[in-house]
């Protein structure tokens, strides 16, 4: 009895001992294929600098849904098809204008843009006194007197404490996203955003904005942080100073657009699917490469990678490219309720849209079998860089998932360069490190590789 | 007496819990200070952009003498000396030529420069036929007879598959700094070498070389990585094609120079030292941002951090800005017989030398004892992206140390982007992140802190 237990544990031991050096291979081969002969550079290029800025709704839009089929096809992937929706059409117009008229100082052009979602001012524009505030908690002890047909000028940084620049972020985006409407309900004429920008900067970001309902809509812009800082200082001189506002955003109706869904079909469960996943669509002011460029041909490279090294999946691998995740998610509304319709079975959905730049690690399932699970694969991913698995959750594309009980996780880069670019012209190819990019999508490729072995429960 | 026990436990207990909480606190005051009111961009702009390069004996390396006496005089730490050496001398002169002449593809300019300590071709240049060797062993294989006359090309690229680049870099560099005088063996009349660099670019990367003893000296220059490929090809189709090279390179007598050293002295053990220090030469070449004028910033960022905060070491704490690491290593050699000469006694020796990116850990001392104290931080400095405690040793300049027993120790940032500009016109201020740098000094001083505080043996 004891030798026949000795025996069977010697057995595990050795299935063990060969299987993680197995593990091991597959995954140093992956990284080899990855740095070696990556294709992951060539694509962003081609889609940041040829097919370039696509906001959904725009000519762009419609050319990196035909870019990601084709690259796909090319690839030799089982079935690539186009999943239809419905997304919305918000149209920038003719650049913004933004001044400061100042007694003292005299005109002082600021460099603004509209924020996406945004009404225009029309065409004579806006001009008015400025109030600045930190918070909604300083608006609201303003209140009606204090704001009443004034700008209201967000001004709140971010906190560069935060390690982790996706808190920083998380810290100040309220400003942006629901400023407008809290600025109305006092009266504002407009609400003009602080960047939400890492650094001092020239150039301000874009990023959506949403109107609060039966609020009165007043448009909304961000300024660059280095010009919200100046007219921070020339408030404090002069506190009645005027700013002219000028846009000509709007939104127009919603068309037809498209996510872009590639597949290899399992060879033993082929029922059972792993997505992973970018989204399409970038803001109008950018090339769109790390947001969410990079994400695209990561998720395209991981099953490139696999038929490459003539690794056939057991189960099916689905590269998804989601469409509108900036100003609607409608992209992965319709893919959640497609899976639910076909009653389709994910085993897992993994996101990548923090960038191109060096691994640090995954965001894992909240689940506590599937987080336990991957968290045991750490020794096998840490020889990459890949060491930090302490953070629950996905991505916001693959987030309508949740519902149907989908363990989903996320690509997690180094965040510190992130919000240098984010939303801005300064988001381009030459901000994308090919190494960086390439063992991204390598880190992708080994994590479905060990959910597909092994399952996520 | 159980009762008595469990007290000293429980106090001890409490202890430890104040202690790690104190440790926690002051950790994160230290990145606090560095993330708000760093100064290490502000240093590094300074030192790359207005000094500029600043090779052993050049202008450049006496004004970056005097800039950094300068910085930590009106930092005011307590004392900041001059620690004379006597350092080589080797000057460019006038901008190299590479040319490629094919009978089938015509004249092509390429891009090289000489390797530092190499001597010139003299002023009517070498034109030679080329033969290209990937290593020694093919170089000893071809002989006399098929080298005697030629321009030896070594064409190693970096291995892409190391996930540590300075992994690849060390796999490869001995083309670089033995190259010209394995090649002189047989009878070479140059060494011409691919880049050090990560990636295919445009220009060339620079580097030390040195010759044999008792070998003739040729000259040797790099080749850009662009360049290394398109020769590679040509020779393929036309391997009697001919280059002519041309360099004025010169070693001239070896020049006073100096370390540059500030300290603030210990409350409590004034004796004990500890050493954080980079090495202020850079190549002619770079602005030398990221080699080495970060880690040189980083290391007087630690004491003027520790001063910003007031906080007191129990040790003293000295900032040493290395001279001639790239092209000689006087500097810490100087440093080392100074410091055994005065029988100081050092407990430790930290080296920034590896880029001002994204920090990612430490390398730690070969000691037992020392490697565990330092391992055991590992919980403390997680939280600020510091996980991998894996590799031993300290860096160059702290190298000579090693023999009176000195704990070495080195910063490690991310490594991706490293070669894509080291020695090059590349290693400017625009490639430095603030975050990613302020990140490094805030590392640096918390790591600093805790060996003041608890020693490592």
């Amino acid at each position: 009895m004891i030798k026949s237990l000795l025996s069977s544990f010697l057995l595990c031991v050795g299935f063990v001992a060969w299987s993680q050096s197995n593990e091991e291979a597959v995954i140093r081969q992956i990284f080899d294929h990855a740095l070696r002969k990556g294709k992951s550079y060539e694509m962003l290029y081609d889609l940041s600098v040829n097919v370039g800025p696509r906001l959904s709704g725009s000519p762009g839009a419609a050319a990196a849904v035909e870019w990601s089929r084709q690259v796909m096809t090319d690839f030799g992937f089982d079935t690539v098809w186009l999943q239809p929706l419905m997304v919305p059409h918000w149209v920038r117009g003719q650049k913004e204008t933004g001044r400061i008229n100042s007694k003292r100082s005299g005109t002082v052009d600021i460099n603004v843009c509209a924020l996406g979602g945004s009404i225009g001012t029309g065409p004579n524009g806006i001009a008015a006194n400025v109030v600045e505030v930190k918070s909604f908690d300083e608006l609201k002890i303003l209140g009606t007197k204090g704001v009443q047909g004034k700008i209201v000028f967000f001004n709140r940084p971010l906190d560069p404490t935060k390690i982790n620049t996706f808190a920083a972020y998380g810290g100040a985006v309220d400003q942006r996203a629901s400023g407008a409407s809290e600025a109305a309900k006092y009266g504002a004429v407009a609400a003009l955003v602080r960047s939400m920008g890492s650094n001092l900067e020239d150039y301000p970001h874009t990023g959506s904005m949403r109107y609060a309902p039966n609020v009165v809509k007043i448009p909304a812009l961000a300024i660059s942080t280095k010009h919200a800082e100046q007219l921070s200082r020339l408030l404090k001189e002069e506190p009645d100073l005027q700013i002219y506002l000028e846009n000509h955003s709007v939104t127009l109706e919603d068309v037809p657009s498209y996510n872009v869904i590639g597949e290899i079909r399992g060879s033993q469960f082929p029922e059972e699917i792993i997505v992973v996943g970018g989204h399409l669509d970038s803001w109008d002011l950018a090339q769109g490469a790390h947001d969410d460029g990079a994400g695209c041909v990561q998720s395209i490279e991981v099953v490139r990678l696999f038929k490459q090294m003539g690794y056939r999946p057991k189960r099916t691998i689905r590269a998804v490219m989601f469409m509108n995740e900036e100003n609607g998610l409608r992209g992965g509304l319709k893919y959640a309720e497609q899976a639910a319709l076909k009653k389709e079975k994910h085993i897992a959905a993994i996101e990548s849209d923090r960038g191109g730049f060096v691994p640090r690690g995954f965001t894992v399932p909240t689940d506590e079998k599937a987080k336990a699970r991957v968290r045991s694969w750490k020794p096998l991913l840490e020889p990459y860089g890949l060491s930090d698995f302490s953070t629950e959750g996905g991505g916001a594309d693959i987030g309508p998932l949740a519902n149907q009980g989908v363990p989903l996780l996320g690509f997690l880069p180094d965040s510190q360069r992130y919000f240098n670019y984010h939303h801005t012209p300064e988001d381009t190819i030459d901000k994308v490190d090919k190494r960086e990019l390439e063992l991204g999508s390598a880190s992708m490729a080994a994590l479905v590789y060990l959910i597909d072995q092994y399952g996520l429960k």
